[in-house]
């Protein structure tokens, strides 16, 4: 079967870890076609691997297989998870690292811990526990080669879900930061910055406030949406291309020039009409 | 069908972009075969882009798709075209990115704008302007996933050019900086460092003055060509794997050594025969 | 034939030369399937890619071909081999890049000469002479693209090794660095740092003195294995996946927090029993 396995992970590519996990899969599965999503996530920073791995996922077919390793927690009792969802299986450490393909959002910020949470209807989840699909001996270290990498190899031939352990009820998930509203105002967080600096907020074009509104960043005020980056003269905003607000700088890093952090808040508000 | 599509793109690795526009060339066509050239050019360095596909494209089958996205002006009205050559299709924003592949050359800097330029006679040149092969709806800041990886896609699956849009008869080249020859000497620049810290000039083998010459670089001189790196006693010049002139250090980065940086000036003069 | 091809370099990601790499092998076999090991190979450390390729090799399929340019003697009379072993064919140049696969162990430090040692019974090795798989004109710079790639695309086509040149008898291999037991203690070396800091020894669970011990390293004391990252309180000691001792810090780089590099020392030291 040709099928597509993705990989997201921390793994960066100074050693050969990516590679090996890639020479494990096609051990088993000689034509699975592998796609490397990210493996630049900050060291074993779950929420980042949760926001990168959701922006990308929607965009490949939904019968492919996305595997995220990010997982400070590899070698003790931590669950090892596959989701099923309409859009694909997912296969990682049950640690909140699916939190943006479930998409549970909660007023709390970002940097909160995973809580369990059901799985949605017409879902279903299994906790990876039938070692005959591991590579032996299993590393206290290297879950992302011994269990990750040939569970979804053996995903990828066919073998079906229930194969590799019970489903379960519930699992993980970070609660999502969105957006708080009052009367005059929308309170967003930042939630990524890209490799050019712009700096991603969990606001979307249907958040903002009726009427004449403007950002209030580190001092500095933007009044409307720009339409392109090159239409953007200093700093701006617009709608990035996963559908957040999105603020940039013309030919630079717009968080290098704001000093700002993931995490950071990001006001809109609305101007009063006397 | 088992084409080939490369990417050249400053989107960098701390992201899902170049992972996106995967996807979305194998959801349409599950067969395309990607290759990675290039995604770590500078943020929206059209020029250093150029360089880095024109010396990568030569080595690929001739009927390879290359797709080139360093696109400040992404958003704007800016064109989309598609490049047919013999040696390959190109695919990406009309602002010079496919320069060296055109090998347009004038006495001026690297520096330099765009300027539209006729096609190459038994070249071809279309505008991307139906909408029908695109992802919709199409982001104001992402056209690598939005336009040019499904056209790259629907390209290797055989759809002619002329369904993406009309012919047109120019397109925008960056003149690129051909070495001054006068009578003592030939004025060359840098077009890049690499990884390594080897600094390519603009300068080929057959541009240098006869009989005895020395290069000149920050008040050091060097006399002849090496063989090999090895045969570098600190500072030497060797014809570099393009073919162009390179000037290198001993286990070391020459750039660095000599603090070096793209755009700037290197003199090969000619010894007075007395 | 759709064999695997794996590439270890020096060459990065800021320029096309592994793009290249990858265009020339498929403009040879387009069925060649090909996976990157790594590329951040610091330049010209021709140990560090040969501990990486050694942690990587054993997990791909047994007819894989695994191709190494760490090439520090490019263009001069060092020789390009061809290993064919149980394990799997290895390209590279002969200057010790492939010494984890010969696995010849030695108390001598790490950044040791390479030496000439005789190839292990029930293997081969050959000298690439043969200009007919290369590409032309051959470069003094880039045997990576017009020697090793061509001869491994042709080499997963099903080529014989003997077509490319001679049977030789002897390789060259760095000596690896071997644990020194004296009676109260066991004294490694760093082999290797990984992008998380983790710091990778040279002794193995086997090395460590019987009953209670304890490593020494920067003035700290470890006096047990943990089971996981996360049984770590600060800074502890576990197996890690290529069956070394490792040393690592909760959620920190422990090279940094440590200050190690490679090549430094690590003390076990077994307590006396009164």
């Amino acid at each position: 079967m040709h099928a597509v396995i993705t990989l997201t992970t921390d793994f960066g590519h100074e050693d050969a870890y990516v590679g090996v996990m890639k020479g494990v899969i096609i051990s088993v599965n000689p034509h699975a076609r592998i796609i490397d999503i990210c493996h630049h996530i900050e060291p074993q920073n779950v929420g980042q691997a949760a926001f990168v791995l959701g922006t990308a996922y929607p965009y490949f077919p939904t019968n492919a297989i996305h595997v995220a390793v990010v997982d400070p927690g590899v070698g003790t009792a931590r669950r090892a998870i596959i989701l099923k969802t309409e859009q694909g299986l997912f296969v990682g450490p049950d640690n909140g690292v699916l939190s943006y393909v479930l998409r549970r959002t909660s007023p709390q910020s970002h940097s909160g811990e995973a809580s369990l949470v059901p799985v949605p209807s017409g879902w279903e989840v299994y906790a990876i526990t039938n070692p005959r699909y591991w590579r032996h001996p299993v590393s206290a270290s290297f879950h992302g080669r011994d269990i990750f990498a040939p569970v979804a190899a053996h995903l990828s031939l066919g073998v079906p879900c229930g194969s590799f352990g019970e489903a379960i009820e519930a699992i993980h998930a970070i609660a999502l930061p969105a957006p708080r509203r009052t009367a005059g105002q929308v309170a967003g967080r930042i939630l990524h910055i890209d490799h050019f600096g712009n700096v991603i907020t969990n606001i979307r074009e249907e958040d903002l406030p009726e009427g004449r509104w403007r950002i209030e960043v580190q001092g500095r005020r933007i009044e409307s949406l720009s339409g392109s980056y090159e239409a953007i003269e200093e700093i701006g905003a617009m709608t990035g291309s996963s559908g957040y607000l999105e603020i940039a700088a013309r030919g630079k890093s717009a968080a290098g020039v704001l000093g700002l952090r993931i995490g950071d808040e990001v006001i809109v508000a609305a101007y009063r009409t006397a």
